[in-house]
């Protein structure tokens, strides 16, 4: 490993799925800051398709929270900031000015909706795991919660299905600091396999 | 940011997407590295639905090279090593052993195979995303091409559907160092809005 042993621990080794956090709040520099860091991340023509709604309000915390299992609201409702991330659907729109290497991205997507929607879906995970790791790197924890009513929360924040939802993300201070159990991860060679 | 600068640099500022690698190997033992980190990062349910094949031999790089798109087969034929990412589509049954604290999630996956198929998409891009940036914190680069027939590639390796492919990532190290022109990123304003 390249990368130093303080920033693996700040990243993945001592980084944990937070579901308590301090009452500090989260400003927005922060934020901006995250997103100067993980705005390089690739993704599929450069598509960059990933929206991020800051919950900030009691009012828009409550229209999400009504949307939620009730463990799920709870700790949603008590964070400091609740992050709903969505995939624009209109995405490729942009693509003209985002992947100007290569015209006719536009016309692909607008042609296949299967595809666009797929693709939206993955790239859109890929920059949230990018976002994730840009909020720890930051020194916030992130608590992702993906365990919602997707059509709900769709009919409540995306009335024109113009956006979709993806991963709702708690964010603040870890209440809790330091190494803790971690649930299995599989081995090497469960994932990995040589042709 | 706590992260410090050159950490930064590593992962997002300094890298890439990768087309052209030196001709120096990629040993298993960094391979090992990479996942002794990543494996660590959050999935939904801790389900790890990623599965990597590490194409090596030239006949497995062929299988794969018949199915890219005449740019991308180049460039992948010419890598020091290619990994085909793509998800277990029976995740689900590995849950009780990897989510115990939720007995019931095996059945609500396995009742329902749209719920499967998004959950493995989106989990396994979450996953896909943690590789590409511990192959960078490993001190390599990463040239992801998500430019293939997936049906085809599907056909070609998973013949009994047990696994759908995600993403082609050609490993080495870079030809080219430095700092580069980079397409263009949407500015904070354009991917957040607060509630």
């Amino acid at each position: 490993m390249l990368l130093d042993p303080a920033a693996q621990d700040l990243l993945f080794r001592q980084a944990y799925t937070e579901d308590r956090f301090t009452g500090e709040a989260v400003p927005e520099d922060a934020l901006r800051a995250v997103h100067d860091l993980v705005r390089n991340g690739p993704t599929a023509f450069n598509q960059q398709p990933l929206r991020i709604h800051l919950l900030r309000s009691a009012a828009s915390r409550g229209r999400l929270a009504r949307h939620l299992s009730r463990s799920n609201r709870e700790k949603t409702l008590a964070a400091p900031l609740t992050a709903l991330l969505a995939v624009d659907n209109a995405f490729h729109l942009r693509l003209p000015e985002l992947f100007p290497a290569f015209p006719g991205a536009a016309a692909l997507y607008a042609e296949d909706p299967g595809l666009r929607e797929r693709s939206a879906l993955m790239n859109g995970s890929l920059q949230a795991a990018y976002f994730l790791v840009g909020i720890r790197a930051a020194g916030l924890a992130a608590g992702p919660v993906s365990g919602f009513d997707q059509s709900g929360v769709d009919r409540e924040f995306f009335p024109d299905a113009e956006q979709s939802a993806l991963l709702v993300v708690n964010i603040g201070r870890p209440a809790a600091t330091g190494p803790r159990p971690r649930a299995p991860r599989l081995a090497y060679d469960e994932v990995h396999r040589t042709l």
